[in-house]
């Protein structure tokens, strides 16, 4: 049985005040929960039905967990899920670690991104994309705010985000960096090189000016219709495919030439 | 000032069941009340405050509206929006027309897409995209519901949507159809033609069965790393990026030759 002080402790979580007081978030649901149990995050917390001990008992670990099995709606008042047959798991934040960019690699950067649902899309996008690094400033939403840990559908285990002012850490580093603008080259044809980061700006107001001066190439996704923008999780993941589609295509024509 | 009787006629406006009734929806927010009084929907209700007339005066309809300054306050208990300092309109809503493609032209269908936020953005990269027409199977969300408008940016004015049963539409027609399947061809070695149909499944289970005998071509969008899936929203953008693109480098190819 749930007891009163796990189930007080769990609902704290929901607010990024007591997330870092803690260092602790949760998610829910079965993508998300086994996700975590694969993953390298330290699990502290597994709560669970008998519906999800019975599908996923092999991932249950059988020591250094508190392990609860609950009833449908203890799982229910305990998370922010309005349905919940499965599972929730609490596990300890990571720290910071320092971000380092290898000149074949490739990051995106995050200028104020607002909105929990955006912010778990682009994770999701980017582990799809095989883009391993965030940088994301700091008045972005929270990784571990639970609506964006759910936008994310598990990918948050894959990728590491790294908070940090984005001014400052621009100033210091010597990265190529593309930037999305409303006015910049077409993706068809610019030239991404080998590694660098694409950055994206906020759902307003885009890329701010203080960051935009760091921009090494502005770039821009045509148009062929009327709508005046595209959502900025759209937008990132046309420009990850163009990015990757022109590696692609020319390791492909490296190939046969080779 | 708003009267009860409008009040409770809008609010109504939120079910379907009264949507259907009535031929009436609303939108709200200052985007979407511009875009449909720019648009040829029919507009019946115009409510709107102070700073709404000083900035949009020469969009408010000297006729046939029925016009209502309001506070904010009444704007909010009228619609869905937490916060709404600008606008809400009502307009009558269009009958099926029948649908028709020509052999150049594109249009996106739609099977069973459930969630409003989702065919809210579809509506919207459609409308970027330059896709005018929408075949969206009568199990989906209802585009006149409030979310799916508000996701859709105004876009909803500028796309055509039209719902019908999918399998018996495509067994009466001679479309290309290209459906997205987890695997199907690359849509980077993929030939889009001149004109057809992108088909995108539900957000769980994919092109349904019924309908995917229908698909003349499956596609995939290829997956650098490790995310199990995209969101239907971003793979419908990438798919028509893709294929948008081809017909561009086709074109300035042929520029070039000729």
């Amino acid at each position: 049985m749930l007891s009163k002080n796990t189930l007080k402790f769990i609902k704290s979580l929901q607010q990024k005040k007591f997330r870092r007081e803690e260092k602790a978030f949760f998610v829910e649901g079965s993508k998300n929960v086994t996700e975590l149990l694969q993953s390298d995050f330290e699990v502290t917390h597994l709560l669970f039905t008998e519906k999800f001990a019975r599908e996923y008992h092999q991932l249950i670990p059988s020591s250094g967990v508190n392990l609860v099995e609950v009833s449908q709606k203890e799982l229910e008042s305990a998370g922010t899920f309005q349905s919940n047959d499965s599972a929730l798991a609490v596990a300890k934040i990571k720290e910071n670690i320092s971000f380092e960019l290898k000149s074949n690699e490739w990051a995106i950067a995050l200028d104020d991104i607002r909105d929990p649902g955006n912010l778990g899309s682009i994770i999701r996008i980017a582990d799809w994309y095989g883009i391993k690094k965030l940088l994301i400033s700091n008045e972005s939403a929270d990784i571990y705010n639970p609506k964006v840990l759910h936008a994310s559908m598990g990918s948050f285990t894959r990728v590491i985000t790294y908070y940090t002012d984005l001014e400052g850490f621009f100033s210091k580093g010597n990265y190529p960096i593309y930037g999305a603008f409303l006015e910049g080259e077409n993706i068809y044809n610019v030239n991404f090189g080998q590694g660098g980061i694409i950055l994206m700006g906020n759902e307003s107001n885009g890329i701010s000016q203080e960051v935009s001066r760091f921009v090494s190439q502005k770039i821009s996704i045509p148009k062929f219709g009327h709508a005046e923008s595209l959502n900025v999780a759209i937008a990132t993941s046309v420009i990850c495919d163009n990015m990757r589609r022109q590696a692609h295509i020319q390791s492909k024509i490296k190939g046969q030439n080779g």
